[in-house]
């Protein structure tokens, strides 16, 4: 699962807005630990693009999914991670963790190495893993 | 949009346990009218699979998201709808709306052509529709 994870080039992250509506973004991350980042970085956005670290600010509770699909149903899989979330700003003192963060989206990305995100970051903290099949 | 969203093959669909714990998963789906039907089908299950189906006869909203990832950023798009969802069964009395749903399936899939899913089937009605770019 780890490697799955690791190695997957987008996920879709959903949170909880206020009022218990879902939300879901695709969205690039880099694995480091038992910590997921993802930034909000220069691709144009919808008005609601932040809703993600709005609903993160207001709950915490996350879910982090990346899969694989093919025509052929037998190769399918995907792999699942239950997460406490977090929004790190380039703002924050100390910034070490945000600059770490950006700094492993950069090394698995190199279209972040061309343009570095500006974030903030979500950091999710892993809660718990599930995979399939 | 709307085309997108029909000529997808598979989306993720979020939608929110009792404890306020956001969930997705991948799926197979057909876009009909106003509302998307996907359905549980003979693919091995984690111990969770059904979980969408409690989540949804608890809380109706969910939300599927359909996207486009390619390594050239500027090629990126999603869509995105936020719905109610619920739960058809085979055991339904009338089933009209179960054996339609699983006939648009059928139609798009040629896998459960070879193979009918035995549902239950999620409806989701489209509540508002979001696209990026």
């Amino acid at each position: 699962m780890r490697s799955h994870l690791a190695e997957a080039r987008v996920g879709r992250l959903a949170t909880v807005g206020t009022g218990g509506q879902p939300h879901i973004v695709p969205c690039c991350f880099a694995l480091s630990g038992d910590t997921v980042y993802s930034a909000v970085d220069g691709k144009p956005k919808s008005t609601r693009a932040l809703r993600r670290l709005e609903n993160i600010r207001a709950d915490a509770r996350s879910t982090l999914l990346v899969d694989f699909y093919d025509e052929d149903w037998d190769a399918l899989w995907w792999v699942r991670i239950d997460a406490n979330g977090r929004v790190l700003s380039s703002a924050d003192e100390p910034r070490l963790e945000f600059d770490r963060a950006v700094g492993l989206l950069r090394d698995k990305y190199e279209q972040y190495r061309v343009a570095a995100p500006a974030g903030p970051v979500v950091a999710l903290d892993i809660v718990s893993w599930r995979g399939w099949p």
